[in-house]
């Protein structure tokens, strides 16, 4: 086995385990998401098989391809998204990994086309600003190269708002879900688990800017906090009384 | 061994069983939360000792009391809550068993100080009409008697309002949290399950009738339907071009 | 055992298998829920039996009907649904399986009475359209035919609105819950999963589009990107200083 | 071994098996949080290494310091948080363990900038009163001493309004995200369990208090409760007719 077969092997490897972790992380439901790894010396890209369920799937299912997303080597279709991954290479020259996902809270904005505000320090220790929405394709861009425009308007909106792909390493597609990438096919998912978090976190901050409603009775404090605490408390076991 | 003594070991690991179901079914936290047996041919309540960690317990350390709540076996001291399960008792004839959790949805009605109204059959199934939320204790009931008081309310509440403990099985207490019963252990332990569901759901149900938000482009739902499904969908494997 | 007894026997494990993947998916508890499956070439349908805990469940218990709904065979009753899985196969002549459940967020909808709306991708990979909410019924449809009325309003709604069983493959039924269906009982069962994510997510766009907060000071937001990011970094170890 | 080393090996094991024990209760992902645990007696801290995943965390690596932070044994860093327990040690006098975590409901509280009210007695058992939010760090205290700062404005938050660190044993800091202590490392972390559920609880308290929704139809009420109780029920297995 050739120095490029041993790295390909490594790289089936990696992406493999990063698909089966997407639903352990809580991030996919069914085949959805996907995640790809690209190598510059080998000028090859390996990425999840298309609609091959996570139970089942095995490390040399997934697919190997060019730089352009033809396909090198393996049996299986690949993820319908790859052009979306291929796009995201060729201009965001740092990066190494893309992970695509549907998870939950970060489809919710999305769907609501609405950036993700940064809220807090779970947010900054990862994205150095709001996280970005892309605005909607046209009929034309979603009718033609669907795939290849997500790509497009991902790369857009990082170039038109002069967000930097290393500082913000992730972005929600309009109506669709999120991309995140990295250096390396673990940091790309643990940008999905961090959007995933901070998308949740910011929805629930934003509710709590309305409401307020009556505390309960200093009485009522007074009873509950001090039948656990203090000289007269008599919730638990007196330790002394109990013969174990 | 005689007969009582037989029952007395049959109802420990009954209401041990019951209890420990509790956070597996994700009710309770810590050692919030107690299930109580009672049975009327021997004159005995059986309920779990107060403040000890679901994973340590043991059936044998439940607490046996008479129906005043009398601790008459056992070295522990019984669950703080046992004066309103005993309140309970004696008042609602039917039933043989009593739980009380601070699941969290239900704690949320009984904090917003609301009935949880029946917005939907899974609510019908089980609780004929809304569950009612009793009225805030006075200081005078918090500081004397609060445990014995909390019973006495549930008790107000139910005959004030004409509500017959078999058709509905279960309370919000204000501030506080769930009380459910049943003609069984299991079945009050049931009741608690289907409360807190349906408060979860009843919650999110008023918030839909406030909001709405447009839907997605015509194009981008044919785009996405068409690719997985009609003649021209190119998601997932083709079946005969897969050679496994 | 000839070939009719070998598909049933086939059927029953369908029909078991995806029955008891329902709690495992969070889309049921206790015993609520119900799955089967129709052969036209045998004129049967198999379906859950009612009230039988899941945990105890076994493929043989699964119960065989004719086209109509009437036993053919087991001694267990069937689910009390049967009748509307009934009206489905008649009217929705593609359809090889029917899912029923009480899955909370899809039952919010059902509750607020409410069409979810498609709001993104995950929706239209899945539903080409709104998944509709049926009109409530009639005193005279609840109290005469109460199960055979819910089938009825299920087509008349499909029928009214000009929606195709299968381009829609999911309905919900005001204040009750979903009821979904596909060509074969997996699909069927996925199908539910997928309704009750875009329900989920369908609840949480609309609140997004009422709230604003402002975001976190530049200051704090530097503060936590850079002290993991960049050059002067000092979160996590410092990889040579460390000897393991 | 000594006294001082075997308590020392003591500590490493409570606070090591209190970090691994945050991911169990859902309460940090990823790195994210860390415990702490004084000894008056030696003068010694023990906290967790940064940036070290928990599922290779080791006791051994937990990193000893002496009461200013300084590094005593240990070849990993100890975690960036530390100047923050350091200044909670030296004015909060009775606690001997504090915890950090990110979890979400706290955070969501935090990043509202808004203290957690007392809406119920499950908030009541634990704290005695609202869990304060501090203020919004200045420039300067971001920038200079970070971490130190964050310790301080917890102290001034408690001093300023007259809360005493024992009778509420944990706050949220402005944008960031809890801190709770203890009088040991087990009841530190039991003390962050509690502010996650009643940070959940209180944020829904609050909605509960705008909307209301019609209920469901007498008729539907009726129907769905008495098909399944009463005289007439046909849902479930009737007794006798069952031959198993």
């Amino acid at each position: 086995m050739n120095s490029r077969d041993r790295r390909i092997k490594d790289m089936k490897e990696n992406v493999y385990e990063a698909n089966i972790r997407l639903p352990k992380e809580g991030l996919v439901k069914l085949t959805w998401g996907n995640v790809s790894e690209v190598d510059y010396n080998y000028n090859v890209i390996v990425i999840k098989p298309s609609g091959v369920p996570y139970s089942s799937m095995k490390p040399e299912q997934m697919v190997v391809t060019d730089l352009n997303g033809n396909v090198l080597e393996g049996q299986y279709k690949p993820s319908s998204d790859l052009p979306t991954h291929v796009i995201l290479y060729k201009h965001f020259k740092d990066i190494r990994s893309v992970v695509h996902t549907h998870s939950k809270y970060a489809v919710m904005w999305a769907q609501a086309h609405r950036d993700i505000p940064a809220y807090g320090t779970t947010h900054a220790d990862t994205f150095y600003g709001p996280v970005p929405c892309t605005r909607d394709l046209t009929s034309e861009e979603i009718e033609q190269n669907y795939e290849v425009e997500t790509g497009n308007v991902i790369v857009e909106t990082f170039k038109n708002r002069l967000i930097e792909s290393n500082a913000v390493p992730g972005v929600i597609v309009y109506g669709h879900g999120p991309f995140t990438w990295g250096n390396s096919v673990n940091k790309a998912v643990e940008n999905s688990i961090v959007l995933e978090e901070i998308a949740e976190m910011a929805l629930h901050t934003e509710m709590l800017t309305v409401y307020r409603h009556p505390q309960i009775s200093n009485n009522l404090l007074d009873k509950h906090y001090l039948r656990k605490h203090g000289v007269n408390a008599y919730y638990g076991q007196v330790e002394n009384s109990v013969r174990v």
